[in-house]
């Protein structure tokens, strides 16, 4: 918000922030019926790692069913995953606290399609990447570049992640998110990025976010599995998300699909803690009603907007960050619809007192596009209600050739 | 909320509401400035007998200059003011409860300009009116059809508040807003509404909500005192609001206008109380920033969320319920622009826990036009938020002929 000064100083930090008070009752009935589904229905982990790690907390496995115990595994979140951690940037003036108050915005994740500025709708390629990154890096409130902001449909499977990476490197110095293509992806990102950023490990810093989601229903499959394990074991962090169509992939009712994702949610938190006590998590629980006649989610609907405060008051229960999403749509085009969806969606993510947003800016069509136009317009409308202005961030800081070259060297060996 | 049923019964009634807490420290920092201007500026009140009845609180008055004692204001407030009351319509089965758990939505209030549905724009006028008085009929959301929809350019002035309650009761069945026009204009329209309704008095209900602002800074003008006298001593409803343009009629800053505008909300609140113990009343704060390049007020900045949510919770401190603003914008048609700025707003109204949400639906270009389209699709997301439905009303019962009669009889012999 614009409040810079204040007629009153008792008063400034105050006004920044509404964190939300969700009635305690809910939020134990949750809790017991998280429980429940845990206990009685347990979760089906496609590795057999994972379900050997799990039975010291005392699970019990049938086949690749396992179930849980839900106090004992909120018992590992509490006592052990941190309240904040930083995520360290190529320019440690643009580390962030990642629980520390303020959330982080970060662009759209994952779109194949890109609309460019004068309406025309392409594939994503490598150039648009780069321009990408490069406008998340220029819009001062996001302070994330993300990960996968479109898709390099020109680019090799094998050699995106490499490609990715390359470019949050070169084209900002703000953090970004990690790669969870494969275990040995998110396993060589995890390295250079390290070699990158050149700094010390410290205690309470990572330098990479991953984006680990179940599969709902109650699943997770083997390659987030194994991802989560080498993630957590590098001392980097993941974003542990159930994302549910609900009527689909999870219940209708927002009640219903709140303890579903909050058993899931607990699992996945609860597995980062076994592999490496103190690993830095984030946790998300989004729900999105699923059309039947059209067969795709309604992003915007504002059911969701009543799962995202409850998961943000669970999340603050557990005393970890909470994940958001932010201006989501259904919408084609960024018209009235796209506005009025998106604008309720990042309100009640703000307002939720999340820690993290994701999709913050660039959102269309359930995710299948990008729009840099919009990207821009979403950006500079949270950096006006963030910041008070919206004025470019500095160039970033030149990547030192000699990553570069490197980066260069494994890319042509991959692709 | 789409929430019908629960797989645990435990959580019924849990998700269809995020009730805010706001750090107390704020709110009270916020009562010990609004306390320090009402006792060291005072409010300006152009009416002698408002002025003669604040005496008795052991105000200090100097010309039409009123110092006031805060904590004597909120006294008289949290002892007489209800915390709820039932706003009836002619159809009993459409009474609505302020300030009961569930927010009352009515239209946009006040705008000149009617935006047709093919895109034409025109001035408001009588046939008009009568159309959008039907459109927030049939909206099932909109539980009021508020008043002023659009100013009828066509009627003579002296014949509109007659001319508007005609339509609300024709058109409607629905509850609708009173008239401030004049004393004279606002005691007619109760008198006739009575008699339309015609049902017995009883505690706690009654058949107008009005809007009553202050005229910031710090000033009440003639007018609006003596309707708010009027009204509470005909035991009807007050909404008592400060609608601040920030840097221009109120400060700059969000604490800064929460503490103008509490000291406003306070006098007149506690006014209603002095005239009427126990009168009906609805607390507003509304502050959005005065850009001082357009001379236009900015409707959909972030700030003014953070206001209303400052405002709710000083409105529970007080026991009374609590107005907000629903999709207001600055947009000229309904574009992105319209809905990130409306979506925000009215997420945050909900957010916040008011209880009667004005402008809901059909608002544009600062609220000087209303939109017949806007309207009908404001009015379906909110049904789709509240409801999970977006089914027509059924039509109005007949308007009692002999009722008819006579209102078109005064209209002649006012026009």
């Amino acid at each position: 918000m614009r409040v810079l000064t204040t007629p009153d100083t008792e008063l400034a930090g105050h006004l920044l922030r509404a964190p939300l008070a969700i009635d305690e009752q809910a939020l134990d009935a949750i809790e017991r019926g998280a429980d429940r589904v845990l206990a009685d229905i347990g979760i089906r982990f496609q590795d057999a790692d994972t379900i050997d790690a799990l039975r010291t907390t005392g699970a019990a496995v049938t086949g690749d069913i396992v179930r849980l115990d839900g106090p004992e595994l909120r018992r590992l979140i509490r006592e052990n995953a941190p309240a904040s951690f930083t995520l360290r940037a190529r320019n440690s003036d643009r580390d962030t606290l990642i629980g520390g108050g303020a959330p982080v915005f970060a662009p759209i994740y994952g779109a194949p399609d890109v609309l460019l500025e004068h309406g025309g709708r392409v594939k994503g390629s490598r150039a648009l990447y780069h321009h990408l990154v490069a406008e998340a890096h220029a819009a001062p409130a996001l302070s994330n570049t993300g990960q996968m902001i479109c898709v390099m449909d020109d680019v090799t499977e094998p050699s995106r992640p490499l490609e990715m990476l390359l470019a949050h490197l070169k084209f900002s110095d703000k953090p970004f998110m990690g790669n969870i293509a494969s275990p040995a992806a998110a396993a060589g990102v995890i390295a250079l990025t390290r070699t990158a950023l050149a700094r010390p490990d410290a205690l309470g810093e990572c330098n990479l976010l991953h984006l680990l989601n179940g599969t709902p229903p109650l699943t997770y499959w083997e390659n987030p599995l194994k991802c989560l394990r080498v993630i957590t074991e590098n001392g980097e962090a993941n974003m542990i998300s159930s994302y549910m169509m609900m009527g689909a992939t999870g219940p209708a009712t927002a009640a219903g699909a709140l303890i579903q994702g909050y058993a899931e949610v607990l699992a996945g938190l609860a597995l980062t803690q076994i592999w490496r006590p103190g690993a830095p998590v984030v946790m998300g629980i989004l729900g999105w009603p699923f059309d039947m006649q059209k067969m795709v989610p309604g992003f915007g609907d504002p059911i969701s907007q009543s799962i995202q405060f409850h998961a943000a008051a669970l999340g603050r229960r557990l005393g970890i960050p909470v994940r958001a999403d932010g201006a989501v749509t259904s919408a084609k085009v960024d018209d009235g619809q796209a506005g009025a969806e998106g604008g309720r969606i990042l309100a009640a993510a703000s307002a939720s007192g999340a820690d993290f947003v994701l999709h913050a800016a660039g959102w269309l069509e359930q995710g299948r596009c990008v729009s840099i136009e919009k990207l821009r317009r979403d950006a500079a409308a949270i950096s006006w209600a963030t910041l008070g202005h919206n004025e470019p961030c500095e160039p970033p800081q030149p990547l030192d050739t000699a990553i570069e070259a490197e980066l260069l060297g494994r890319i042509s060996a991959v692709a």
